[in-house]
């Protein structure tokens, strides 16, 4: 039988992780694709690199991308990162939205897909507590499976069956923990905080872990994680 | 009167300049973009800055990615740039094609565009000589213009108006040199070669370089470029 292989996305965050657990039971080979892009908390790509072997992916390509010459986000310039209560989705997009991340992400999964010879592609985004990034949108994600089924040599030839998967669109961060949970995720492999210490010890205030927070309480379980403050 | 500004995807050969020079006709003060994708023939970004100064470019930014390690490309790995004839675009799409290339170079200026706050990005695509690469159709350029518009923080608000400019769809190669000539471009300063000596004098037998020769055929012009072999 002919092995499925899917690329993953990873960033060694849960949403990322739990995605990775939902294509291994689903029965694809993983190929974890992660991004060292100048952001500040690249302490995630040590533990993206944990999280591509508890799954035992083939492949884990880390690729160097600067994106701090574009800037335009407290993630990658010297903005500071807000230490407040999560921003409310349908008001405003945080700061620590990086533009056009996703999109620039996604196309470079769709390069490693074409040479690879593989047509699905998972990607943790979310629309419940997804921060208000616009390019965690479902009708954002489905016209770049549209675009993506024209951009390459399959698309020519009329045989393009590119999928982004997206299994976490419609979940709560508290229902994704859950979900992982029952697959097994070990989070203590990851990482979510934007803002560590050097010890990669998470901060407990950014918006980022105030999430992760967040969905624990809701899903009633305890993050193996120790913060800073708390 | 508010200053129109563009972004323009620059590698330094006919096509982007002309293109720039279209920009810069239509009234466009240009923000040109390059990419150090590890290309072998990298010679290509010393043009384009000298391309950007004669354009009068307000900035000139040249993003660092490695797609090496992606690979599946002559232009990228150890694969052999054919010095052959030009390939028929109807029956073969050749191996010079990088993989999503112009989707990962097109989501970076999109990422650049929304932090400048520009809605117009040109790139300088050819349908008709296009070595058959599949990201050069008109469809998928439109197809990347309507994800483009979801893809950012505007997208969300409802008031994005990102125009994916491609002035070269229809022309021949020979019509871009006549048009290019017309609007005062000096040739002198572009490079095609996929495989320049050290002094970045072009071979004359790649792809690149016997297209460029027809265009100037076609035009009835002469290559300003001394070509090492011919």
């Amino acid at each position: 039988m002919m092995v499925k292989k899917a690329i993953v996305l990873s960033s060694g965050g849960i949403d990322s992780t739990t995605t990775m657990a939902i294509a291994r039971s689903e029965g694809f080979e993983i190929y974890s694709l992660s991004f060292n892009y100048g952001q500040r908390h690249s302490y995630e790509l040590k533990k993206a690199s944990e999280v591509a072997i508890f799954f035992n992916a083939k492949e884990h390509l880390i690729i160097d991308i600067d994106l701090r010459k574009i800037g335009g986000s407290a993630l990658t310039s010297d903005i500071e990162v807000p230490k407040s209560e999560i921003q409310n989705p349908q008001s405003a997009i945080p700061i620590t939205y990086v533009p056009a991340r996703n999109t620039i992400f996604l196309s470079l999964a769709l390069a490693w897909a074409e040479v690879l010879g593989v047509e699905d592609i998972f990607i943790g985004v979310n629309a419940i507590d997804y921060s208000g990034y616009p390019d965690c949108r479902p009708e954002y994600i489905k016209e770049f499976e549209k675009m993506a089924n024209l951009a390459t040599k399959a698309g020519v030839e009329g045989r393009s069956h590119m999928r982004i998967h997206i299994p976490l669109i419609h979940l709560t961060k508290g229902d994704i923990i859950k979900k992982g949970m029952e697959l097994g995720v070990d989070y203590h492999l990851t990482s979510s905080c934007y803002n560590p210490d050097e010890d990669g010890n998470p901060c407990g205030l950014c918006d980022s872990c105030q999430l992760r927070l967040k969905g624990f309480n809701e899903a009633g379980l305890s993050d193996p994680l120790v913060y800073k403050y708390q």
